[in-house]
């Protein structure tokens, strides 16, 4: 790496731009930092595909980020963190912090009564990583987990407030209800924007635990351990690449981001 | 080629599944045919990708296919027919059928009172493939084009009876009402499965084009053209590649193919 590490941009990647949910909370929480973004939209989704598949994405979408300088890796994703974490831990430089442990950090804070819901993408459900984790902690916690496939499609196209999305998140949700769970763990990095209808479906009682909150927390610890956090009070900039640029993507990911993207456009990735 | 052209398979591709609705139509109409479909599931949605993504993917399989010594090729699947046939056409040493020239002719033979509707992904709507072939026959149809990109998912999770698809499919379809179409082109290989539910909503005297049947129409004519028919009366086989083999796939294929799969295994694309 050349100069002061410190000065250098945050990486983060997703398979679209559902992490932008999670830079959005990273420019809240450490402003000045500038973040370079990769969102993998020429094969977006993740969420339904293989392990290995989704290793071997972000392994490349890890080798982009790294070519580029980055201080510090964010896997804004949580189909991507499920798989393919430990591996990218392992083959990268500098730190990679994913969306999950956080996420389970957070959830074992909230919960009062240890009944616990998971709500994600059918990888992340099925990669037991969230559970495999919350019962590490406290074996006797009950989980209640679902897969939820159609709930990114239904966020892209901004149907949030649409009744067949209140119709079909109330049927995910359900399970969870009849469970009697004080806290859900929106796993998937889409879920931010349906917040505030999955929280009037369950009540203000129930603690919605948000991966881009807890995951921009956990980088800002990070960086402070590493020594890795900007000085200064100007504020950083982002950096936007996709894969692929479909129609509207820039609307899109300014919808996802709650800002402007200034600063956007394709790559061809090694091997995509 | 090796040994005579007529007893090669035939090939057909798609980004995931949904090409096995026309798969299944080919073998109502062809059935001694040998067929080696090619689905892009490390890649699937097509639908909400761009036009020049689509054309390198689509590229890639017709050179998987062709590498395997097909002698036609049936691009199954919409998106790839809006955008890339010509270019495949351009570069394929063999005949190669879209899906959207079918359609099209069956919604001209079909239509009264010059009123068509069209319902397919972002993608196809957005290329105007149908449009424009319409509107070349008959220069003053009225089209009603309605992009519905939630339909794939709603397909692939099998809810093709439950209420919130009801809901979402009366929306689409609405404006197709409002304007009086006699015919709606299902303009995606998915949309088969919700051939029930849309003459449903929109009645018995509404004519559904199913892009499946009537390209496997127009394979049958292009063969019996250029000789290329295979004799005897032993029932073809189906062998299946994917790119990426997610759970529960071979399940997925089975309903969208209407048979077992028997020859299923995954596949490294050249540049995927």
């Amino acid at each position: 790496m050349s100069g002061p590490a410190r000065e250098l941009a945050i990486g983060a990647f997703d398979s679209g731009v559902g992490g932008l949910t999670v830079v959005q909370a990273m420019r809240r929480l450490l402003p000045v930092e500038d973040i370079l973004y990769l969102g993998d939209t020429a094969r977006v989704p993740y969420g339904n595909k293989s392990p290995e598949t989704i290793v071997r994405y972000s392994l490349e979408n890890l080798a982009y980020l790294q070519g580029h300088g980055v201080k510090a890796v964010v896997v804004a994703c949580n189909t991507a963190s499920a798989h393919a974490l430990t591996m990218l831990q392992k083959v990268a430089d500098v730190p990679v912090i994913g969306v999950i442990m956080p996420g389970v950090q957070a959830a074992l804070a909230a919960t009062r009564n240890e009944r616990v819901g998971i709500i994600g993408t059918a990888g992340t459900i099925q990669s037991g990583a969230y559970q495999n984790l919350l019962r590490l902690s406290r074996p006797k916690i009950s989980i209640t987990a679902v897969a939820a496939p159609l709930l990114v499609s239904l966020v892209e196209e901004d149907w949030l407030s649409h009744p067949a999305t209140g119709m079909i998140l109330e049927e995910y949700l359900a399970p969870m209800q009849a469970a009697g769970v004080d806290t859900v763990v929106l796993a998937c990095t889409h879920y931010p924007l349906l917040k505030p209808l999955a929280q009037a479906i369950l009540g203000p009682e129930v603690v919605l635990v948000d991966s881009a909150e807890n995951a921009a927390a956990a980088l800002a610890r990070t960086l402070a351990a590493h020594d890795l956090g900007r000085e200064g009070s100007q504020a950083g900039k982002i950096t936007v690449r996709a894969t692929d640029l479909p129609s509207h993507f820039a609307e899109l990911a300014e919808r996802f981001l709650g800002e402007k993207v200034s600063d956007l456009s394709r790559i061809q990735m090694p091997a995509g």
